[in-house]
């Protein structure tokens, strides 16, 4: 049986592969669309693409209900997803031990992007697709994105297109493969499969699908709330090309580093039912903190003319306030690090994922004394000082939030922020972060989303 | 801030250490303790450490207790570990629904072995340990082998040896710190922490303690249950050098395989109590299944002169049978591989986990017609023809275990041997190997044992 020639054997990645991104990267004029046809095609699809989304009181929802022992908020399928309780305990931050509402969705669902080669340049095949949460409707999507349960057919709707390349993708034309984790503070362990895939040239676009250089994804990247989380994340865990192999730290330093903190921290959950949760109000309409903070859980009916089916209704999760997810780089040395943080989320796996530098609701901590507080006060006077190379408001899955909006940011800092690092913290280099995205659980999925963007958003900085 | 030179950043690892890893595994016959010596001191410090260990009924262990509400057999102070019930459904296998007794045991532990150099040459220190549960007393077991409990005191007994040193290691000392699992079999979701660090000429060896090149620790290896399991599963983590970078498939490929098969198979797990367990029947002196196979549970009463404390009463696992865990590996176009298999053990993290080509014991499978048992008949065949490069009889963790024994063996098999690979498997170097070890869960305990093994037993099929 003869060998694959694999010199790069030990690096779980093909040169190829990252040369041809590369050259995506660098083409933002289109080859297989223009930018023109890019914007009317996009227009089309949202005038198309209707949802009518109105909030209900959960006593109208259909197949959903709240269970009689627990209280949760459960389909009746016993699928899809469902509405629990969960109490953490932690030894570290302000706050040791709290209750709140979180979706528990155990399958592990598919993102997925197909890209083909056009003309000699690599095109990622974009889908424009509604969801019921989104602020504005369509956003630019993975190719793929589906549940189990949605390519298993308990839609009783139409199959998810494209998935079949994906379920039965040839070994060697994999790019990418890797589980990662979604919001740790609103899903109990939920992951996702990140993937990749080279096709040939019979696949073509649908109707609701357009194929796009790397660098016009990037361009549509800085508009806000237009590429949606689940491209994202998959766009994050693209092998990406670097000469560069100068670090702060070793990369062993790095990875003893993360274990360090998964090992020593407590984290102690428990999933409870919804009913009588402490600290939160349950009304007709709503599940809310008591406080008025966080979030709240509600229900919505939608009528759709472009989904599998054609109307239904169910509950989702409602952030309040805007988000601030924001990442500080700085060049040490000539080379450019981000500062990721060590972060602690009742839903994580393992305890701790890295999160970008500043992750937090300001309404949400200012009744709290806590370092996370001080780090979004801090972050305001970074952001005035320091180089804005990103910077655009996005939303977070529109299938199970509502409306959540946060502003992503990545700022470069000069000479006067300091090189020493604040506990629980590290300057990891472009090439190390897109190592550890390789594999699993290593980086959370704002710090996966603000990856992306640096990359998109700052090619200069970053070649 | 000047950088480090960081050449093998995307490696993870420390050329460095790696070629000092390979000089001392080169020397058998002793720099700082020659082979004369170290039998001498093996045999006095097994003298020293008696450990008197009788079978009790439950009625009289101490400080432990069948809990009222769950039936779970737990610790007064509700710490170190307990036995639950586990309710497993899987979507793959001749039995698709099982309960069982598990040991639920949340907190990660950590196992380390320092290494120092003496006289030019890398030498590990390694320790003398009985644990009531081992066949023969003694073994030779890392550094520091501690639960969270161990070293935070609960114990109210004498400080761990040498834990400060893991616990304050400088980050440019560390040479491997990575979470892995335990038996997925009998341990729900149990996790240490594997870390090798070098430490200073001001390191000691205490009394029961011995500086080995790794060398001699492979010649220890080869000797029947005298390397415990927390050594082997250290030891597998060291990083090996090597120039072999040609492979059956890209880590891209091997990457992707590993996802798939996470991500496609359902493992349902719920922790459930261990009173009226379907299928097991309770008496005073053990819990065990009702056809006497896998394993039970037990008592024991120890008496020891060489602990932290003095004597203790404890439950333990006692398997039934002899485990089969053997690796075949071939050349392939000249390079050695190994056939790893994916496995579902219900107290994985992951679902799957990376296992030997044959993982079994014979008892537990010969009334089902699954694959398990027709790979324990075929392996008997294989070990005829091939040429067997590892085979001893080991136990697993005498802290948990009572005399398990399984023998774990390598066997290279010729060109009659197909290089298809069978379902679920697949052909992987030593190189990479070494690679996915640095990440947490990619191998289970046995694989990691038998390529510490492997790596020791076989230097010369491996170089």
């Amino acid at each position: 049986m003869p060998l694959t020639a694999v010199p790069e054997v030990l690096r779980a990645d093909d040169l190829h592969v990252r040369a041809r991104l590369a050259e995506s990267a660098r083409i933002t004029d289109g080859v297989a669309t223009t930018s023109e046809q890019f914007e009317k095609w996009f227009a089309e699809r949202r005038a198309a693409q209707l949802h009518e989304v109105t909030r209900i009181p959960f006593a109208q929802l259909r197949n959903w209900s709240f269970a009689q022992d627990t209280g949760n908020l459960v389909h009746d399928s016993g699928r899809f997803f469902s509405v629990a309780g969960l109490k953490t305990e932690v030894d570290d931050g302000p706050v040791r031990q709290w209750c709140q509402p979180i979706i528990v969705q155990p399958e592990i669902g598919l993102l997925g992007i197909a890209v083909r080669e056009i003309d000699g340049v690599l095109h990622l095949l974009m889908q424009a697709k509604a969801e019921p949460g989104n602020p504005n409707g369509v956003q630019l999507s993975p190719t793929v994105q589906a549940t189990k349960s949605n390519y298993t057919g308990v839609h009783r709707g139409r199959q998810v297109a494209y998935v079949e390349h994906f379920a039965r993708a040839e070994p060697g034309r994999v790019v990418a493969d890797v589980l990662q984790s979604e919001h740790g503070a609103w899903f109990y362990r939920k992951r996702n499969r990140n993937m990749i895939i080279e096709v040939g040239p019979d696949v073509e676009a649908g109707e609701d699908f357009c194929w796009l250089t790397l660098g016009q994804v990037h361009e549509q990247l800085r508009i806000d709330h237009r590429v949606n989380m689940d491209a994202r994340t998959v766009l994050s865990c693209l092998p990406f090309f670097s000469t560069e192999d100068r670090a702060l730290h070793t990369s062993t330093e790095i990875l003893s580093w993360i274990t360090s903190n998964q090992a020593v921290h407590d984290v102690q959950t428990t999933v409870v039912g919804l009913r009588n949760l402490p600290g939160w109000r349950q009304s007709d309409w709503a599940i809310s903190h008591e406080r008025g903070i966080f979030f709240s859980v509600t229900a919505v009916d939608v009528v759709a003319n472009s989904r599998e089916v054609g109307g239904w209704t169910q509950p989702l999760i409602e952030p309040h306030g805007v988000g601030v997810i924001a990442l500080l780089v700085k060049r040490l040395d000539g080379v450019l690090h981000a500062l990721l943080r060590a972060r602690i989320e009742p839903g994580y796996i393992d305890a701790i994922e890295l999160a970008p530098t500043v992750q937090g609701t300001p309404e949400n901590h200012a009744h709290l004394p806590g370092p996370l507080y001080q780090q979004l006060v801090d972050f305001g006077r970074r952001r005035q000082q320091g180089r804005v190379l990103f910077d655009a408001e996005m939303s977070e899955e529109g299938g199970r939030f509502y409306h959540s909006r946060s502003r992503y940011t990545v700022v470069e800092v000069g000479d006067d922020y300091p090189d020493e690092e604040p506990p629980g913290s590290r300057w990891i280099t472009l090439p190390q972060i897109t190592w550890l995205l390789q594999h699993r659980h290593y980086l959370n999925v704002q710090a996966r989303s603000l990856i992306a963007c640096l990359r998109g958003g700052a090619d200069n900085a970053v070649a």
